[in-house]
């Protein structure tokens, strides 16, 4: 049985690990902040793995990115002032970019060499939306720059890490951090996070306290779920606002997206946005009984 | 980094291994059909393995199970003769038996060895189903039996390996097997069979020719789809009947199921039914485009 | 690439570990001191673990077993008495009892349960040896045994797991159990230790502390090596004695061999025991150079 | 178990894998003759890879380089002209070239690309030898150089990749490519040639055939073995010449390794020498009883 070769090993719960066959390493080393990886595989394509956690991947991240971007989105009638936090892949900003209302888009990742890396790798991930007018590109800690800037947006997008311990984005996820950002929307602005694995398995690791804790800070919450094929599992996502949400039906959301973007969707259609709503029983009882808050003083991290 | 110890390596896709700790293996050797394993995790506690693919695992073959039996039986107005082919843990059969309607559950699974393990091993799979007195359990070949039986089913579950290249349900997947268990229904009966990996990177492996299949010989079908941690992916039923489908709604499958059932569900209700049956975008498009017809001069294997 | 099915991880150095593919497992669970496995592969056939260690297999056992007791053996001009320390599976009690000399082989093995797993599932190891009328097997601590036992012995074989912290064999390698051992000696007695890896990579794990331990209590030592596939690596043995060990040419070792066994070897002979005393530079600057003493305070452990 | 991250995993035998962390991947990619990767790990530092297969590492190269070169080197009273066949890491260049008596080493490696991989960032490997006014280094097959050049040399190393199916080697390893080898030696020449694994499990996978090859050959043979980490076996090499070798023992090593070499070697000296010499007994009965000839038409591969 001959495996000879380069294998990626990531592990997704205690006790599992996946095994990918590795095409081709392009990049392998350490940043100021992190540990990053660009790889190839037959099954994925390129892929983006900060600190041994697979980010995103050629093949899937369109599942990912534009389940983080449009549900929110659609929360805000005229999204014209966006906000990336993270998102170093670029994947993010070119969904927000296709919006047609969208004026601005602030990115502000940490790592300038990750951004780098990706933009010299990952083509197929950002499609030049580094290189589009709108785009303002910072690298920044993103706490700092929204504690900072008198800017104000209509939907802030949280494309981090996971809360690793000692990872670059353990303070990212608490309770602070979310004022914090609150303070930085426009009235009837969105937030949107991404709140890490949602399967049955792993849902209770920081899903659940993401929205508890987003829950202590906006009147209105809901979460919306889907599976990623290079994360293994079911992914969950997080949106807040203290303005009602839409009623949106499948038909609205075929329509609006229909509207509003620039180009067709590959993932998300009228039935796909039904489905990552439809948030499965134990997600729902978790959610309802989660009592965790994360705060600075003792944030919840991924295993 | 000390990984020792025994690992149960289970290949999910080419070029992607799935490796699991194995706290104890309770049985591991080949019974006349196949080669058998039921190993314990911490993950995922005792699973049955057959021919190197998992089953089942304690930790979340609820929802497999329920997700198989449940939707179909909704699909009828009052099951009372109900056939399993395969099924060998016995949790097929435990959520037939639930129903109150049942009168009769007849399970032909080939491999008796497989089956006496299952209830030595795997007690809280079966959780006694074995001992019902509405079970009727045969070993035999599912198709052999439904070729000679002269009983009539309200509803057949298909509860199978998958169509593996020489493994033992290679013949279960086809059109002519299909023809002959649809001469088995009763008038309004309902057949479901599982349908094998769903996910992005699968689905076209089995899910959409044994769609398209059986939609040459049924005048209604439906297909629903479930994450199932411990297949590390989506996992596709078909459902098929030439009675129309009721239209169940979220409410309505949530009292249906209080009405029908002498238990609660642990996965299953209104708003997972409404997930389960809202496929996703890849999904439908694969479905609609299948040409392949699954026949028994040329089958579907999976990879 | 499927690589589906149960394999035997082990680490063999810290960030190295060896896959091996498990044809059957026919025991896996804990004594009331060990985690013990008894595995079978096509490449080593039958093989006992102990505490996530291979201790031996069918394929290989013959080169480790057979270096462990004759060259200590033929040390003595007439072994009659012999005490085997550990030695679970047999083969170390098989290889004693093929020299014609030997009166009494008593075997102290602290875990009964591993013994009658190797009885029952490891004939090749064992081949009859404990039915042979001259063994005394004893189930008990071997430090606890020597220090109560008022009898003496002409060979002290220790056949002992590796130093693993809180393993069953931590203070069995210590300069107290030395000296205790020593105390059982008849006046020309020689003690032989398995003293873990030897090669270049880790032989300064265990190897030469044991070595210089052992070299505080006796007038005469030696070490011998060999390669033991199923370790990966060569593997160390230290012979010790107050009486100067005979001078052994090659041929001599052959003449001994025939005149002293019952039985022909099938690693040892001459050539090969020439071979297992020609220590590499680095093995012999390492136990030239090393000062530590293992000691009941500070016993020293594998890695 | 955290086991994230990057590992290589090289097929030893089949059913036994070993599984590397890898620290960092400096290249990963193709040449015009085969697949190439420089990876560097916390056990073995920086290693090259061609084919999936290890070829050396900073950690012990220099256990087989002094094996392959000196051993051989020994065997001529006063080697000038020095023919190397491949040998890309330069560390049998420089091996031969710390011999006083070398006027010119002729290295011809097919790979440009993969010597060039080496000089950049395999430093320690070759130690700037490639650099030496002795060095002639040539990028052209080494069967077809000997074919056609008329230069004679009084010592031939050839340190080749092993003889894989389809390797750019199959045909360096075959009685017709020996036999036009032989013809390159001045009078009293010698050569040596690496001669793949030749621990217990695998010595007869091509240490036995090219040996007994080469008997057909030459009138004097010998091999000699080592335990190399980086391969996880002992490994094989077989020197030849019409001239009878000249008897040296262990101090004769010692004085002759003194006399004429510019340095003092890591792992060789008179007992190391002596060890590997002294060949096992399943070696010399492996030897002794091979009755294959590797021929053009029909070549021996490595599994």
């Amino acid at each position: 049985m001959d495996m000879s070769g380069n294998w990626f090993i990531e592990s997704v719960y205690t006790d599992l690990n996946v095994m990918l066959k590795v095409r081709e390493v392009f990049y392998s080393g350490s940043t100021a902040y992190q540990k990053v990886e660009v790889i190839d595989s037959e099954l994925f394509g390129r892929s983006l793995v900060l600190d041994g956690k697979t980010q995103s991947t050629e093949r899937d991240e369109h599942i990912y990115h534009e389940t983080l971007v449009h549900p929110a989105m659609l929360c805000h009638p005229d999204p014209k002032q966006v906000f990336i936090g993270g998102g170093g892949e670029g994947g993010t900003l070119r969904e927000v970019l296709c919006h047609n209302s969208v004026e601005m888009a602030t990115m502000v990742d940490l790592d300038s060499e990750v951004v780098a890396l990706c933009r010299q790798y990952l083509p197929n991930h950002h499609l030049g939306s580094f290189d589009d007018p709108r785009t303002n590109l910072i690298h920044e800690d993103a706490r700092a720059y929204l504690q900072n800037t008198p800017d104000l947006y209509d939907v802030i997008i949280l494309d981090l890490v996971d809360p690793l311990e000692g990872g670059t984005a353990a303070l990212l996820y608490t309770q602070e951090f979310y004022a914090l950002a609150k303070a930085r929307l426009n009235s009837g602005g969105v937030l949107v996070t991404q709140s890490g694995p949602a399967g049955l398995l792993s849902f209770k690791e920081c899903f659940t306290t993401i929205f508890n804790t987003l829950g202590t800070l906006f009147d209105h919450i809901k979460a919306v779920q889907v599976h990623v094929p290079a994360f293994q599992t079911l992914w969950g996502f997080t949106i807040v606002s203290d303005t009602a949400f839409p009623e949106v039906s499948e038909d609205d959301a075929e329509f609006e997206l229909a509207r509003r973007l620039s180009k067709k969707l590959k993932y998300l259609d009228g039935v796909s946005y039904s489905n990552m709503h439809s948030l499965l029983k134990f997600q729902r009882d978790g959610l309802r009984t989660e009592k965790r808050i994360n705060k600075d003083s003792d944030p919840v991290f991924m295993i």
